[in-house]
């Protein structure tokens, strides 16, 4: 996600028109399960947080979108929720996030291939 | 959850000391995705919402707890998230939710008792 405040992250089945974790076959269900589980270790590794927030919301944007940010006690909405929580600080068009080599690093290999070939 | 606002139930899966979905063993992982997925179909039945959140947050409370809340645009936090937004209006001592009957109906046969059974 655009916004400086937290290593946030953002995992999308590209099943258009899903919009509830429940709706998907108990196999993809566990599947993005697992994602979710890769991407929020890699953070815990990476960022070293207080807590991983994983959330599905959707009730801005119903579409199926599952949320994993690194939240820490210095963060600018903890303990609340990053949801709706202040302003988000966007990057610059040509920066990347500080923690995004190390996390890529991070990840299986093969695991945004993988994840990318699973439609 | 004692808060009339919302049809709000939480799962604690009972593992003393357990902080994230992710350090689960990937069985378990998935046992307690397809436990929030019947809460969350049921109800989705019982309560005809407009979204289900699922979160597993606890910046407050570490200890692993997930959170599944029927929403829907009537409601007084709509389209913010649940957490840290106004007050809980609690239950008389001797209320049950309206829809808990009708939700405890369409659970599986034994899925609280087998829920029980599995620490």
């Amino acid at each position: 996600m655009n916004d400086r405040r937290f290593p946030w992250l953002m995992l999308v089945p590209r099943h258009p028109g899903l919009l509830e974790w429940h709706h998907l076959p108990r196999q993809q269900r566990h599947q993005l399960l697992d994602e979710v589980s890769v991407l929020s270790e890699a953070l815990e590794d990476v960022t070293a947080p207080d807590k991983i927030n994983v959330g599905a919301l959707g009730n801005l944007v119903p579409q199926l979108h599952i949320h994993v940010i690194a939240r820490t006690r210095q963060d600018p909405c903890w303990p609340g929720p990053v949801w709706g929580n202040g302003a988000p600080e966007l990057f610059a068009d040509d920066e990347q996030p500080d923690w995004l080599p190390a996390l890529l690093e991070a990840l299986p290999v093969n695991f945004l291939d993988r994840t990318n070939d699973n439609e």
